[in-house]
């Protein structure tokens, strides 16, 4: 199976108390990509950049298994760019500058050979852009997951609501999933956001781990305690990445795949924030990434 | 086995969003003998009282398997009183009043029936009276837990680090867990906290579970997610009742059971919340017990 990608290419500058980069690649698509290629091949990718994206960084994820064929490149645009600092707490961050560039104006068009691709992943774009995506499929998807923010609730809640009864996984963390309903309990935020549309529901707690609800079927996955986080930037997309990474590859959507599927998001999340930008993802092993998920079960093994 | 536990035995006023309860029975010895005495007996207590104590009450927590010779009654004291009124998100709450009344000179005298009693919960109390039950003990315990605050941390640092030397397993929430270590990450809070003196560490998390660390290994129990909270006050002492109860009852202090005595206190705390005080406690089944002890299994369940 195959897995098509939505989001952003960018760059970014960020600030920890731990060091800073600057115009390192990053955006939500890239960091999708470099999660799911590790589990998945190919990974079709839909977005938009500048003539002024970094070519070999491009190369590389075309020989990990990224198809860049539904990559727009405006020769002359500029790459959108985020600039943004982290708090001591490595939680709340403040962002410096936004410049969409080329994204202002992206109208994503999917490529002819991905239009007919079983597992998709809208990443955090507009709603009427993730939209656009799903009209131009040719045959219904067996799953499509969206991830979104506050922004969209904030400015284009209608849309969003559209798009939502258009989805089957809807990723969010656990403040936009009680803005989103309204309610402040979890479990009446679920029922709530499921009533919208999507069946399955994703609520990521970041440090606390992630809830998957699905029907009346309920799993807490929990999150390793790292000694060391140097970068959070895309943790919620490389997880989104990893989660439909391993349904793609595994082309299982069964309540037991989805909590597998769960593991391997968080433990590519967990590697991601271990370095800046995309660094730890590109020497990723299996036997790395098999040695992590061990880690999550033996996390929470319990018997009686 | 048996349990000694200490703490104390209060009247509270709780205010709710969802209701309020005056002078209802509670304080921290009471909660950990309404969750110990679900699985253990007898919970030897030590606590101290006024004359204006609910005789009813303390005659059915007998009934239950608590040996109340080591609660000291002040014939012409009054109890003491706590009135507090919860936020509208149910984990934030304010204190209204306090009265320490027969607290203010309790020097808790351990019955000679309790001096060789293995298991030991040192509830939330003032380091120094904590401090003088392990005093009074004449075999070495085999298991002594500690409950503390940031009050004492606040007030007596120096008091708290001295009776930490002498316990086994430390109870706190993450919030304690960073105010005393000066550490964020919770991994490096957790190490440093040992090297206090506590072999054993439970970082309680609310909402998000429990975080059990024994030498280098490490369990991550996640909570229920429940429909209803109706008040909060006495989670984290059923929590430390349940768990000292099961390990009491089990006599058996390996990791591996230290990990479902984590469970059976989480399933404890998840009854106490559903009703204001012990209420929820009185009518407990061991197939109502049980049955939610599936619900924690079931919840964290992952088949690779």
């Amino acid at each position: 199976m195959s897995l098509l990608a939505i989001g952003t290419i960018a760059y970014d500058d960020v600030y920890t108390p731990f060091g800073e980069v600057k115009m390192i690649e990053a955006g939500s698509c890239t960091y999708i990509a470099m999660a799911a290629t590790q589990l998945v091949k190919p990974v079709q990718l839909v977005s938009v950049i500048g003539g002024d994206y970094n070519q070999d960084f491009l190369d590389d994820m075309k020989k990990r298994g990224a198809d860049l064929e539904g990559v727009e490149v405006v020769p002359d645009g500029k790459s959108f760019y985020w600039a943004g600092r982290y708090h001591d707490d490595m939680m709340g961050r403040d962002t410096l500058d936004t410049q969409l560039n080329v994204l202002a104006d992206f109208d994503p068009k999917v490529p002819a050979a991905y239009r007919n691709t079983d597992y998709v992943m809208l990443g955090n774009l507009s709603p009427q852009v993730q939209s656009t995506v799903i009209d131009q499929m040719e045959s219904k998807p067996k799953l499509i997951a969206l991830d979104t923010m506050n922004f969209w609730m904030d400015i284009a809640m209608e849309p969003l609501k559209e798009v939502l009864k258009r989805i089957d996984v809807l990723v969010i963390n656990d403040e936009e999933a009680r803005q989103l309903s309204g309610e402040l309990s979890l479990l009446k935020a679920a029922a709530k956001i499921v009533d919208m549309g999507p069946r399955i529901l994703i609520i990521k707690k970041g440090e606390h781990g992630a809830l998957l609800f699905d029907g009346d079927k309920l799993f807490s996955a929990p999150a390793l305690l790292l000694p060391t986080v140097v970068d959070p930037t895309g943790a919620g997309d490389t997880f989104a990445g990893g989660f439909m990474g391993y349904l793609a590859a595994t082309d299982d959507t069964s309540f037991d795949n989805l909590k597998r599927a769960i593991i391997y998001g968080s433990a590519m999340a967990s590697f991601v924030v271990e370095d800046f930008g995309t660094r730890r993802m590109q020497n990723l092993t299996k036997e790395m990434i098999d040695g992590r998920i061990q880690q999550f079960i033996d996390l929470i093994n319990v018997e009686f």
